[in-house]
């Protein structure tokens, strides 16, 4: 559990740093947040874990995307190449980035700086069956868990986990319409860039996987299990694993957001480990986010996935520590106090 | 003036960035911005210049802030020593950091770090005169003007000027008042933490300065030296000379807003060279932006002043230009684009 005692000197600590109480606004809160996640009053968020969930999706048949299929293989292969977004933010940031395909249509598996799992050849087609078997979610979850161990092994203080897998969008919003008991067309939103009937498209996709799996669906494992996919139950299980281990968890967009609402439903508590990066613009990010009562720190209409808004999110995270740890308090540098 | 067709070919390159269009929402703006001001398609803002003016106010005898007037010596001797909060983001930023103390009733003139001019010890208190003389005006504005040409000469990418001074949220204010034509009561906040009554008995002094004050003002300078501040002359003087010069401006929060404005009214187009950080917890904040049709970059409650709103926003702007120039392009990187 996060320490409550130690949240609150961290609190009386940001009463007396050299400015007007209140006045570092989020900042001071985030600072007291990690202070309690961290059990610390020297919190510390230089060691930051990036971990990129990449899959395939069987509902992508249904031309539920602005991008064909193929693109999730060749955007892993521009994570290799070190070419993509999240490439250039891990470097800026001095973070550790690990890909892991858990399992697409086209093989990536000569590529040596990614780590392969072999789920399937993407999901099955949520229209018509299951996405996962029993097996394929325990495998996937697993995978997740696994590499949260591995993070807090190498001891990494903050970590993010992503996602890419064309299609996702689509199957998020199922997951999150069956959790939140919501119709597709308040959630579904453009994903990569669809125009308004090919959001309309989608909405029809996924009113009829609900048809066939809501009155299958009891749990919010099962939920995921039918209409989720294998990064998606990834980052679920590095969620859930991650609160279990007492690790801060700095959550991305809206696939990542449902992700974390899943975790929270499966695993209650889970949820006081996340920190919400930034809203985003994809239309249901909002909702899912109001689902967890999560205020996101900022909002720069970012919609691309791959932890990107998180990982924008961490220097706000480490200049909160720094100034929390490193500012003079109001005695120590001679400054008088409010009047007032 | 900033590069129309740069700006244009670097929006053509991040059309070409592995990522759906649009897909980086702001931070794409940004990079986009920055190469036209900077006139480069491989903008940069690593090396960053942080001026701190500050000053006294007279006007503080009317007891309109929370903090003590020694409250601005203190904490430019804070400044000194490194305990504030823009020492600390500064130091996490590697940006150079500047103090100017224009004019306080305290002398700090023996901290060897801080440069001093000597404009008087504080303004007037115009609730009964003009805040400044003619010549303290102008030695005000000359000094920004010089900070800034000496920033160029140093080869600065970017620049933050701030503030410090008891009393200036009170300035800031009326000046805006004047500007806007608006009404004490639209614009006045808290400041550094009033109470509601404080803040009633803020709008009143400052409706005592408007009638003392309002038909003598008929320019935007006039009203500047009748109302305004040292350190908010000096702001106005560094934006007017950055824009002139070509330089990118950051622009931190209310006062630094108010004095962007007063800049903007001076000399028309200065504005293309701002970008806006944030949006302050000070309410009048709002109101000071729309009249500059500004969209700040985030909002984290801050209200501290000192320049850190935009010290905090640095890295967006740093990583907006780092996925600008390292993203690998669809073609590079074999990445199939849209299908629809």
């Amino acid at each position: 559990m996060p320490n409550e005692q130690i949240r609150q000197a961290a609190l009386q600590h940001q009463m007396q740093l050299t400015k007007p109480p209140g006045a570092l606004g989020r900042l001071e809160e985030i600072a007291v947040q990690l202070a309690a996640l961290q059990h610390t009053l020297h919190p510390c968020v230089d060691q930051v874990q990036i971990t990129i969930f990449a899959a395939d999706h069987g509902v992508a048949t249904e031309n539920i995307s602005a991008f064909p299929q193929s693109v999730t293989t060749e955007m892993i292969k521009n994570f290799a190449a070190g070419g993509a977004a999240i490439n250039v933010l891990a470097r800026t940031l001095g973070a550790q980035l690990e890909i892991i395909n858990l399992g697409t249509l086209h093989s990536t598996d000569t590529l040596s700086n990614i780590k392969h799992y072999h789920l399937g050849a993407g999901t099955a087609n949520f229209v018509h069956t299951a996405a996962m078997s029993e097996d394929q979610l325990a495998a996937a979850l697993n995978t997740g868990r696994a590499s949260v161990e591995q993070a807090q092994a190498n001891n990494r203080q903050l970590l993010i986990a992503g996602e890419m897998g064309i299609g996702n969008t689509t199957s998020a919003t199922a997951l999150a319409c069956l959790l939140l008991n919501a119709p597709p067309a308040q959630l579904a939103g453009a994903g990569s860039g669809l125009d308004s009937k090919g959001i309309s498209h989608k909405i029809n996709v996924i009113e009829r996987a609900l048809t066939l799996h809501r009155c299958h669906t009891h749990s919010p494992l099962e939920a995921l299990r039918r209409v989720g996919g294998f990064e998606i139950a990834a980052l679920t299980g590095a969620y859930i694993r991650g609160a279990q281990l007492g690790l801060p968890l700095l959550i991305d967009g809206f696939i990542s957001t449902v992700a974390a609402l899943t975790a929270e439903r499966i695993c209650l508590g889970s949820r006081n480990w996340f920190i919400y990066a930034h809203q985003s613009a994809e239309s249901g990010h909002a909702h899912v986010l109001k689902a967890l009562q999560a205020t996101p720190l900022f909002d720069l209409a970012m919609r691309l996935g791959e932890g990107s808004g998180a990982a924008v999110a961490v220097n706000l995270l480490r200049m909160a520590c720094r100034l929390h740890n490193e500012m003079a308090t109001f005695s120590a540098a001679h400054v008088s106090t409010k009047t007032q």
